[in-house]
């Protein structure tokens, strides 16, 4: 078994056995389509630069969003949240671009905002607040809204020709390494149901701020509301508990679009089998985005899963387990493949949640390194051989309260350092 | 004028008139000796490695101390919290060695710290209470105590002999490249008082963690509650405003010792002009020894100040700038000389204070970058030659409101990932 592989089956064991693709072409779920188009965005005219996915089921889809935090919100986060708001959860397309993440452009950018949705709903003849935009990319500079009208222009008949992911994936990335996929089957009422998605994320968008989006599709059925119920919380188990660097963007977002083609009855509650069935799903390919995230993380050497345990409660875990995982000292130990106890111990200590050394105790990959308050005796070129191998697991255990977390993050290597600071001179 | 000499001026006009000293020779105040041993704990085994600070009053100095806020606290920092409590905050001696933490060493590190200040006490013949004991270095392995016992033989005899801080100094460095003092000379009561501190800081400790130490000196008389209280409020806006990396070391401690040599009416009580012009001398010492650790940051090749205006409160500031002051986005824009306004923005955004992008702005080395959510349009190679002086002052705006804070950090370098990350193979 390569490494990829092991690593696809230790995190499926994770998913309550769903099988979670990721690789090879990933064929969209019936109701939608989509479009890749190059507009002219990108310092590489050529290069796809924008995308459109599209449901055309009859009455579109029903539709959830989660965006920035943020206080320095971009237009279209501003735009999308009010249409989905105004359409009470329905879209009818979302449509992206890169190259320029339309934020801190004021009252002009919202203006091309809408601007930008109302062109795509004309081309596609559905009303502007049926369209949902997201932008990622350079900020501070006015979206060329003479390059987005012509490029909306003819998308609703390449549109109708394309149903694979694969081209879509690839126009919404910006200084990515990869393309980020995943897609897993699974039954509602004794009907098949696929949901698919795809996601940017931790590429620096020179000169300014990284983004990360994600986009959703699936054939289920489901009230908006029960859908922004799914979404908020599996996004807070997956998307929030990753940090590349701790830098959160103006622009990210995470929606999801449910066509309801698959036939099976509405789910109308947050609550029931089917709606654990269909929150599994969706956990598990949020998982999975939120993990390839980590591992294309800038300069990124080390794919590490920070696990805490023990504190009263999963919103303390988070907390120590963040500490952890935005720890420059222990991210620069990572980079070293060295088993630095102390640095994540001492992170750990500074978390503001109250814990007895006497009753913790720490393991990476597998291995105990500290207990009781003394580092234990290990073999640590042992540690270091496994770290070396690019994924690294580390436990963090305060005592046997409920209490429950897991982040995603990488390390911190020159490459990070060459990326975001020596491009300028 | 020097850049030194420039920084010292601009430092200087901050606190209220006060001169601050911070290079050649320092000499202590009346009632202090000083000694540093070479006890044989660093790897150079004829470095200075210990060191003592002596009050020869004849009561004693009246002492306060501020510690690490850690959960994982190191054993003397434990024993130095309850010799301050016992004694009701008297002190004879403060008793420092470097090159080992004594941290994370269990109940060995315990009775070992106890064992330290209780050789230190016979040797100067005083109660053991009354030594105060700070150790810094690596984590996890027990003190020799051979060593200490050696080392602390004869102390008493030369402790006599100095009363100068260059050796006291040096003898608590560990990865430091440089000495860290600072003094101030003013008046109580009409008497002419002083006031010395030196620390060391921000090198980490291979392989584990790094320790903040402050030792503060003065001639002045205060009750110990009152001087608690200047050190408390003092060490919030000076040592707490002070980020290199955002770790918090197990160690970390800043002490005061007062001998009351300058024979004026004793501090006592929190208010007055005396109260208010040994707080304005304390806070000159400790802000200048703030910024000296930020300064000598790890790999750090530039000095940089954060200051945030107008939230509501001072506390909603100093998150706010902390925020920026952590960020590895704008700590690698510095290391470049980059303007990016971008990163500083979306830093302040995601602080979680509430404040609107409209009424805020941004200034960095004197130049105004943003306002009112948008990007101004300025030379961007002018600033960027202003970074590259080394001295870099962000001003963050968000409003009108009465919160200030001032964060103190550096930038984040290839000479940081290398001092952290490469040593271990």
């Amino acid at each position: 078994m390569s490494r990829d592989e092991k690593e696809t089956t230790r995190l499926n064991a994770r998913n309550g056995g769903l099988s979670v693709r990721d690789s090879g072409e990933l064929h969209l779920v019936r109701g939608f389509r989509t479009a890749a188009l190059s507009v002219g965005l990108k310092s590489d005219p050529v290069k796809p630069d924008a995308a459109l996915l599209y449901c055309d089921a009859p009455k579109g889809a029903a539709a959830a969003g989660v965006f920035t935090r943020n206080r320095v919100v971009a237009a279209p986060v501003t735009l999308s949240r009010r249409h989905l708001r105004k359409s009470g959860g329905r879209a009818r397309a979302i449509f992206v671009n890169a190259g320029n993440a339309n934020a801190c452009t004021g009252v002009r950018g919202a203006a091309d905002a809408r601007e930008t949705a109302r062109l795509m709903a004309a081309e596609l003849g559905c009303s502007p607040e049926e369209v949902l935009v997201c932008s990622t990319g350079i900020i501070g500079r006015p979206l060329p809204m003479d390059k987005i009208a012509r490029g909306v222009v003819g998308t609703a008949a390449s549109v109708r020709r394309c149903a694979c992911l694969g081209s879509f994936a690839k126009a919404i990335l910006t200084t990515d390494l990869v393309e980020k996929r995943a897609s897993v089957s699974f039954e509602l009422g004794g009907r098949p149901v696929r949901l698919v998605g795809v996601c940017k994320g931790s590429g620096m968008i020179a000169p300014n701020t990284a983004t990360m989006l994600a986009f959703l599709a699936t054939d289920a059925a489901g009230r908006p509301a029960v859908l922004q119920a799914a979404l908020r919380s599996v996004a807070d188990e997956t998307f929030n508990c990753l940090t590349v660097d701790g830098d959160t963007s103006t622009n990210d977002a995470v929606l999801l679009l449910a066509s309801g083609a698959a036939g099976h009855r509405s789910l109308a509650k947050t609550s029931g089998r089917d709606y654990e069935a269909f929150r599994a799903a969706l956990f598990a390919v949020c998982d999975r985005l939120a993990a390839r995230i980590a591992a294309d993380g800038e300069g990124a050497a080390h794919f590490v899963t920070v696990l805490v345990r023990g504190p009263k409660t999963d919103a303390q875990a988070r907390r120590i387990a963040r500490t952890i995982a935005e720890s420059p000292l222990v991210k620069t130990a990572l980079a070293g493949n060295d088993p630095n106890w102390g640095r994540i111990v001492a992170a750990a200590g500074r978390a503001g949640i109250p814990f007895a050394p006497a009753k913790a105790s720490l393991a990476v990959c597998g291995r105990e390194l500290w207990r009781g308050g003394m580092p234990v005796d290990f073999n640590e070129q042992a540690v270091s051989r496994e770290m070396k191998k690019g994924a690294v697991e580390i436990v963090f255990s305060v005592g046997n309260g409920p209490g429950r977390a897991r982040f995603y993050t990488c390390d911190f290597t020159h490459g990070y350092i060459t990326i975001n600071a020596d491009y300028h001179t």
